[in-house]
């Protein structure tokens, strides 16, 4: 299954392209959190459990979840998709809907749980099965989803021994949509990646917060020292910096309005997306992807979807070179 | 569960004793790898899926497994547990064996996947069930089944559509011992750790050694990016340093045998181990459990089985403490 991020074939689709490449293939901030020096002992001893109940509960507090123990935390969200699909048992063919199109792992870790997936765009008919996910603002269109109808939708699964799987892997730049602070409501598990918008995605951290009982069951397939000692340095003191998030969250929003107007000036209409990533539905994507690939600036196609495109933000370096080739298209 | 490297439970128990505290209770090794500086790429990028290629081939010839196909990374040994015993689907209340005492969170990860799990010491009785698990060298015991014996075994366990699993977590301190040549065989799993050896437990990786579509249905549970970049980083230096590994096996074999004559000379022998830790079966266990704790040395003790006690290896720098001690019990 073809993710953004991978640079080896980037370089084999475009042999020619100038090095170094500008990577806008994925959805992480090309800004990464300005961590304290990370000390020997977190990558020489095992990670001490009160130092990862310590970064459950920042984290609880960053996400407005209501406490520590509706958190639980594991070395990537991608990891973690697997286990939440399996929290109802071992599904026999039962129906899972993911709302689509959207980041494809989320059916292929249905499927490992043993659903019958289907893949609808009609957010009415994604509580037919006992198992339903949405991403939140979806990737790569950027759609939301109110808070009211997640709700809605969580308690018509909760009534029939279902879940609701709500994948808010870039709510960080648009946090007032979250539900993570109605966990408590049951019925739904939220999702949250730390390394986009912390531009830390090397370091392998995400979170599942749910009710207390379902963060139990997760974190018995975890086992104990599931976050390492880097990432627990690293996102306790990025969590709790809440300054430093809302100035993100105001450069990044800036600079994805700066991406639209060059693509504007290009004749390309943005679509949607959200300040981590643009998306754009254009006849001229497959067009677009060359004339940036050929320059050595990859970004993110689709397969199955040839007028689709996701564009990633350049950092304060590339953008001069990002803003020179699109405006020789 | 409790388990060694937890601080926070030692200064609870010994409010007294002085800081800082040196740690004994883990079978990590107190000497980091000496890896060139990680680059802060493998922090903010997502891992290559490249590098991850090249991190397997590079564990396969370290570990003697036939090939890179043969090899499933994954971050820690541990969280690879419960996707290693549930590789034969879920089991409906079928039966288990681990050679015990051993290692409790392999019983723990059996029964998660539905086992019925028994714990046995006589290795005559462990190929009953669908699933067997074998820690070799066994922790805390030190006990080694030879080679011949797991063949076999894992050839009986093949036989009837079950599977052994070999944990070799303390194995390169006894390299030849280890079985990963064999896996193409068949009817069984090996798992090594990265961090024991390589004092480097906070980094969290760990491999599994099995027939290629075994590996391919455990690495279909990791996902991608299941190592962080700075693990890529770190092992993929460490593994491939064949000198480095020589001579610090020879290094941790000569310090085993000096805490073995500390502990002699205070009238306490030592009963088994491997050369990254020490094991003491002894009526006194819990005096010197205490007399090491009141002075700020942890140890890990069995809180079933008094008379038992693993000790670690102290670093460079804390032998003089360490030595003091044990001469006034």
């Amino acid at each position: 299954m073809p993710h953004g991020g991978n640079l080896f074939r980037a370089r084999a689709l475009f042999p020619h392209a100038p090095e170094p490449w500008i990577d806008l293939s994925t959805g992480i901030s090309p800004y990464s959190y300005p961590h304290s020096p990370i000390p020997g002992n977190a990558f020489a001893r095992l990670p001490e459990p009160a130092a990862a109940e310590r970064l459950k509960a920042i984290a609880a507090k960053a996400y407005s979840a209501p406490s520590s123990e509706h958190v639980a935390a594991g070395p990537g969200t991608q990891i973690l998709l697997p286990i939440v699909a399996g929290l109802l048992g071992k599904a026999n063919g039962e129906a899972a809907s993911v709302l689509s199109p959207t980041y494809a792992e989320h059916a292929r870790a249905a499927r490992l749980a043993g659903f019958e997936v289907s893949e609808t765009d009609d957010l009415n008919r994604i509580a037919e099965g006992r198992l339903a996910v949405i991403v939140n603002p979806n990737n790569p269109s950027g759609r939301i989803v109110s808070k009211s109808d997640l709700l809605s939708l969580a308690s018509v699964m909760r009534a029939k021994g279902g879940l609701l799987v709500i994948d808010e892997a870039f709510m960080d730049v648009s946090e007032a949509e979250s539900v993570a602070s109605a966990v408590d409501q049951g019925g739904f598990v939220v999702l949250r990646s730390f390394g986009k918008f912390y531009g830390m995605a090397g370091l392998r951290l995400g979170f599942a917060m749910a009710t207390p009982d379902i963060v139990e069951k997760i974190e018995s397939r975890l086992g104990p020292w599931a976050v390492s000692g880097p990432a627990l340095h690293v996102a306790s003191e990025a969590l709790a910096d809440s300054a430093w998030q809302q100035a993100m969250r105001a450069k990044l929003n800036a600079e994805a309005l700066r991406l639209d107007g060059l693509l504007a000036a290009a004749g390309i209409t943005v679509f949607g997306g959200t300040s981590l990533f643009r998306f754009i539905r254009d006849p001229r994507a497959q067009v677009l992807f060359r004339h940036l690939g050929e320059r050595g600036i990859i970004t993110r196609r689709f397969e199955e979807r040839s007028d689709d495109l996701r564009i990633g933000l350049p950092g304060d370096a590339d953008w001069v070179r990002v803003e020179e080739v699109l405006r020789a298209i």
